[in-house]
């Protein structure tokens, strides 16, 4: 069972955060929230999300399995004005969503769960730990997305660097200890992600000011931050690319 | 003869309701105004505007036809700032449009108007009649855009539907008779249309924030809505589409 | 030698008015600021724009050519908060430019200078004068893009026009004397010139109000405004089409 109340811009947050990674999803609805598991096709990321029953202004729900195709949420998403509240009802009869807006229903078939494994969050030990402004995050993306496809991160024990090297060009984003809301680092690590992807990510983060970010050496990143005025969590997991000499 | 000058958002306005439908038109002018009919190439469905002498800041019109290529005359209103006036003039030893926004003079060839004979519009008897806000309107239009190509419109006696069917997903907008400005009907009908024709229609209503609508049982609608703050006035009619069991 | 600080809306400016006829440029840096000279690929336009020690925050140069990429400029400056200072630095060793904003510094290697010569400004006799604010022109640059691509310029001793002659349309933009800042001129002298060219150097004026024309007989047009508050200049030079009868 499975009705709730939420303002828009609560299911937006949500729904841009995991159709980073993919069209369908499976919602794992309980009495306390909703908890979305879900990994990239390629298997190059992965996003662990929780929303608590108290990010929605009325929630009613048991143990269910929703199967959403985002792209339907997304248009109902639409057509609400920021603040407006949508009301989601999960009709178990025809296993369909039924989503309201103002005086508009739409009425959405579920897709198959039977297919969407849950995936095993790894558990990684990330010797660096450090808290940054997305707003910086996101000025270091776009300085680097016409300069390479990649992007390394390097926490040192005084500076969070992100690098971005091509043939001819290379962009450096530097931030002092000082400039970091937190940075708890012992040695310097450095790993390589995909810049896509990288980016992607930290465009989905709507709310947050800031993100923490987990970093080893040639290891995946793992990047959280609140959802839904801290009622909710996002964890992504990025994996690394290797960094050719 | 035809000389006058209007702000640019009556003129705007008028050009956006008979660009609906057809690209080249059939302007007639008279001493009291103008009036245009016209039919899109598929027959599906047909424009009958008026608008007065008294919605121009100044008018001359003797019984003449102007054949206007719609997309010039838009190209002219780009060039306005709103509330700037336009002047036009009827060059008739030419048989050019003349028209003028700030220091700007555009001088358009206008089209034959030979093949451009005036369609009768029918007359309907349909039993139901209802008004209702564009704005509620818009945004069921807006839901169904992603469901169906097709939309129903449906009046009873207290209440007005739109309903949008597809494979596997529908949508519904319901406005009950507190929601309508008027609401006349006496048994339930229910008819049809294409929905990009009925969204075309409805986008381009500007002004007027009702839309008074006659409906009858898989029979054409007829909207009708004010133009030029109450200066001129629109009928669309559009055609129903068979409903498939 | 070369370092130096400016706003970015400086940069901007420079790069706007340049970028409409190249993508690549020589920077002649000396002591008192940085002059630009180029002519477009097809040799049909000419700009010659100088940008004074004044016009930056912090300056310091000695002779240098720098082969500048514009686009890489221009990724910079899209980074940048309008009033946000930017940092440039010659990195002589390497031959690369760096270039910050906020924390993050882009380096980009320049461009090989062997191939750019210095264009030789052709000394004009060009009989009217006239200044027209920015805005007009481009009112008329609107007005003229759907009906040809020639813009004739016509000045007369108590006028400027614009005239653009279609096949079916024309567009005209008459200034009489009192709407311009400035008319010195004798006899009426008029050139035909490319409506593309035209209309991308007058969109590359950012924050000039008005344009100094000086024009002749089916001769080039000069065309001249200030840039960074008057800490600089920009001639463009523009060839005339043959008109044909």
């Amino acid at each position: 069972m499975f009705t709730a109340k939420a303002k828009s811009e609560v299911l937006k947050e949500l729904i841009d955060v995991v159709s980073t990674l993919v069209d369908e999803v499976k919602f794992n609805v309980s009495k306390s929230g909703i908890a979305v598991k879900a990994v990239d096709p390629a298997h190059v990321a992965m996003v662990d999300l929780s929303l608590e029953k108290g990010a929605f202004e009325e929630y009613k729900g048991n143990d269910t399995e929703l199967g959403i195709d985002i792209n339907k949420i997304r248009e109902v998403l639409k057509l609400a004005r920021a603040g407006e509240i949508i009301s989601i009802d999960h009709d178990e009869d025809k296993n369909r969503l039924i989503m309201s807006v103002g005086n508009i229903v739409r009425r959405m078939s579920l897709v198959d769960t039977a297919g969407m494994s849950d995936p095993k969050v790894p558990n990684l030990d990330l010797p660096a730990k450090l808290s940054v402004r997305t707003e910086e995050l996101r000025q270091g993306i776009r300085a680097s997305e016409s300069v390479s496809d990649h992007i390394a991160l390097i926490s040192s024990p005084d500076s969070f660097e992100m690098i971005s090297e091509g043939d001819t060009d290379s962009v450096n984003l530097k931030l002092p200890k000082d400039l970091l809301e937190e940075l708890d680092c012992k040695e310097t690590v450095r790993s390589l992600f995909p810049l896509d992807y990288f980016s992607n990510m930290i465009k989905a983060v709507s709310s947050a000011e800031s993100i923490t970010m987990h970093l080893g050496n040639d290891y995946p990143v793992r990047m959280e931050f609140d959802i839904a005025g801290g009622k909710g969590g996002v964890k992504y997991l990025l994996a690394p690319r290797i960094e050719s000499e």
